[in-house]
């Protein structure tokens, strides 16, 4: 029998963080704009807004292409890399960094492709109202080189955290990111994972059809089976 | 039996047109842009671009508030209004602009709440390298104000077109929004439907999650079922 995705049965979590100019941005990236163009209450037609962010903003997928200049771009990514099964783990709320030893306790099954991991970094998104501009921290919890080994060692595909970049801020950042996207393990960035208990589900992750190819700006969601 | 909404025996066809400069604006907005802002080649750490977009800018949605100013911001729509099943119609390629008779022959089946419509407009996107710009165009189809009050009758809760605008270019076009929006018929605009056959889909439409509410640009998927 067809179960259809949306609908009865289905429970949709949005892990999205809402995208105004009060989002962190990456210290070297033009801070995200996002403001009003015409407003009927000023006596035009419509309304219409002006947006300008980078490739890498907000909620944002990276192509391979982001760090390995011969990585596959944007354009060149099929779609379902970005949807299908995955799993929620949960990283103890205690660690600065995410090891190997993090990942092999968090019981994340055999097979995955799809891995989100929810740190300490979902805190400051739960109860934030998307208005109230957050500065950009340096201590947030990222993959270590190791932790990328990991992940690369278990086949993992598709690798999501819960802030601005998967890899720690500093040097391994670049580390971190060189191995995920060379081993061909693509990234999901910024999520809100504040509201998501660890276990199985179905992600939908849709980026812009940006052209360009390295990264884009995503709606991610996640669909919970209830019946 | 679970069938997980990507896999085997589910088609993704992608039905958003790719981002660049390149795409047609409405002629009072300005010209998208998306251009390098770092890049390894040049000997930056990693390849980052920047967007600069109207949020009515190619494959997009309206919310309410686009034209009705006490109607809902895009964040006050649940998700669930942009995603399930949907019906694609095909209108005659010599239809200039939709009319009742057309969408009475269209074979939509009652209780259709997500429609789109494949008219002419689809023709100018199937060979499009998303590279060469395309110049705006008056003479696109739209759909008239009796068509957007057949769509109201009929209890039609979402209609999507293949070019900037459902209403018609001109006078007409205020009407149509304000008639749609008005009636909560929420919209989604440019859709490339040159290689959609008419019949049921399940139609996955994520817009970006801007704070401001009257639109945003989306990336629009229909699953064929083919198992």
């Amino acid at each position: 029998m067809f179960t259809p995705p949306f609908g009865p049965g289905t429970r949709i979590h949005d892990i999205t963080i809402p995208f105004s100019e009060a989002v962190p941005t990456w210290p070297t990236h033009p801070k995200s704009a996002v403001e009003p163009m015409t407003r009927i209450a000023a006596g035009d037609r419509s309304n219409v807004s002006r947006i300008t962010i980078s490739s890498h903003a907000g909620t944002h997928l990276d192509a391979n292409w982001h760090f390995i200049d011969d990585g596959r771009k944007l354009l060149e990514i099929p779609l379902d890399r970005w949807c299908g099964p995955c799993w929620v783990a949960a990283i103890p709320e205690a660690a600065d960094v995410v090891e190997p030893d993090h990942l092999e306790a968090a019981a994340i099954p055999p097979g995955t492709e799809r891995l989100l991991l929810r740190t300490r970094n979902s805190r400051q998104w739960a109860d934030w109202n998307g208005a109230t501009p957050i500065p950009f921290r340096e201590d947030y919890v990222g993959v270590s080189p190791a932790g990328a080994q990991w992940l690369i060692d278990r086949g993992v595909r598709m690798i999501g955290i819960d802030y601005l970049s998967v890899g720690p801020y500093g040097p391994a950042n670049r580390i971190t990111h060189t191995l995920l996207l060379g081993n061909d393990i693509l990234i999901v960035e910024t999520l809100d994972l504040s509201r998501i208990a660890p276990g199985p589900y179905d992600l939908v992750c849709l980026p812009l059809k940006l052209a360009i190819g390295d990264g884009a700006p995503c709606r991610a969601i996640l669909l919970e089976r209830t019946a």
